[in-house]
């Protein structure tokens, strides 16, 4: 099969990429904005690998690309990943994460590309309560990411009906591991760096969030679009158990074997649109025979290893 | 208060300034692309309403309406309602139904606006049984209508919680009454001024939706509005009566005092992206006080004798 994956150099597109190398002509798109050469430059050598770096709002570019690519199937993972920035400019999630799924939609259309599988969140779903599962509603999301992603689902599910496609949408949470680009693990180890002695926390630190291991993720991708069968399957993706961002901070201080002072701003949330608290019901991934093998902290320390060891 | 009504000329729009010309400044905008002037020329004499002809989508334009009105709030009706026609080209229903609103929530937090009536609409929800409430899921719109006012909800919520906000989003249903500007009566009586020996019908005619009475509507807005506090206020606005278009075609017949014919295409649904059936619950919208006093035949009659009359 001919597979595109958008942000097919970043953190998890670039795992991806891994794994489909084996069975599949692999071609990965990237502005690298956040994405990394680094990721798969171990790939370039294969001739059933293809690296493209472009931007995906430009649209005569994208046209080119699926005029020689001949696609069977999108793997949809470009997005603005760094969902605290938008608050003083939305227009990075409204471009970045809405936008490309549009036109990315539109160029499915006009090349007859049918199989879309979507990178969707769990920032969808807003503030909630308690484990959450896919019908819940109604959907009010508090970041611009989760309105970008939100927005990108409509039109999944319209572009679906109106010409024939069939989609795939997981909803991912926080997901952490090797070539992890940016987040709380990332915030905290730079902050160290820059000063040793003591670690300011945004919030009170009980924040407290299921963390993805991004192998597990993969794995999850791969079982839902080859054993499900809709015109739009949707999963929630994730791990049962959570870690407090106080606890992510003593992680890391311990890794750097440091003995920092923590200190809290004392809010509840660490930025406008942070969800602080969130568990996802899992029981319709489980039936398919899906479980995450790595615990959230275990995934946490992968992370965090992962970044000392190569000096990110 | 200074108020702007976005789409003010259109059919509903027109509507509502009527109503809100009583005890606010009214700012009515609108690009005339399926709005009328007819529709408030009976108001321009008043001083304290404007009518604006201009395109959402027009930024450095909106930014000037927007320093000029000091609006307190914003009822946002502007958008593609044509629903049929995005299908062929769905940038319409992105453009005119999704962006007009993503341009208008900047527009408000550049220019510190907080508050927002939305008019939404059932086609959010795509295609389902039974009576729907507000907190149906998951959301999987079959028409890029519904896609775009999905998005639009999406966008609003986040801006509500990132700018301090408010947001009244109500969910309309098909919609009928006096200055109505297209959809199936119109269909029907331009086949039939063509052709009055058969009426050719899209689908099986038994596509069986409520039609809102628009005076009804109005009313519903305004109570929402009025009673509701939450930063997020979403409702379900309907008529528990609803009519078959096979009975449509049938009203229309007798209104224009012909003996046609009514010929059925034969497919269960009028075009893709048609909902064939639809119902709502609407016990949260009730409990407010508020319920249409017209039925759904007795709205659909209304538009028909208005269409006739006027000779549109």
């Amino acid at each position: 099969m001919n597979v595109l994956i958008t942000g097919g150099a970043g953190f998890i597109g670039s795992h991806l990429c891994d794994y489909l190398i084996t069975d599949h002509n692999v071609t990965a798109l990237d502005n690298l904005s956040l994405g990394r050469k680094s990721n798969i430059e171990h790939l370039f050598h294969k001739e059933n690998f293809k690296f493209i770096e472009a931007d995906m709002n430009n649209s005569s570019m994208m046209d080119e690309v699926f005029a020689i690519g001949k696609f069977d199937r999108i793997y949809h993972l470009a997005a603005n990943s760094d969902i605290a920035q938008s608050h003083a400019k939305p227009s990075i999630d409204f471009k970045n994460t809405f936008l490309t799924t549009y036109n990315l939609l539109e160029c499915m259309k006009n090349h007859n590309v049918k199989e879309i599988i979507f990178a969707s969140s769990s920032a969808i779903y807003g503030e909630t309560q308690g484990p959450i599962d896919e019908d819940y509603g109604p959907l009010k999301p508090i970041s611009h990411y989760g309105a970008a992603k939100l927005s990108s689902e409509g039109f999944i599910t319209s572009f679906v009906k109106n010409y024939e496609m069939q989609a795939w949408i997981l909803r991912f949470p926080n997901v952490v591991g090797e070539r992890t680009t940016h987040g709380v693990i990332f915030d905290f180890i730079n902050k160290l760096r820059k000063d040793n002695t003591a670690l300011e926390v945004l919030g009170d630190g009980e924040q407290y969030k299921p963390y993805l291991y991004v192998k597990d993720l993969v794995k999850a991708i791969i079982l839902v679009s080859e054993t499900t069968s809709e015109p739009v399957n949707i999963y929630n993706v994730g791990v049962n158990s959570r870690t407090k961002v106080r606890d992510i901070a003593k992680f890391v201080i311990r890794a750097m074997q440091l003995n920092s002072k923590i200190e809290y701003t004392g809010n509840t949330i660490g930025w406008v649109g942070d969800v602080p608290q969130f568990s996802y019901n899992l029981s319709k991934i489980n039936k398919l025979g899906w479980k995450a093998q790595v615990t959230s902290d275990e995934a946490v320390q992968k992370s965090i290893n992962y970044i000392l060891q190569n000096k990110l």
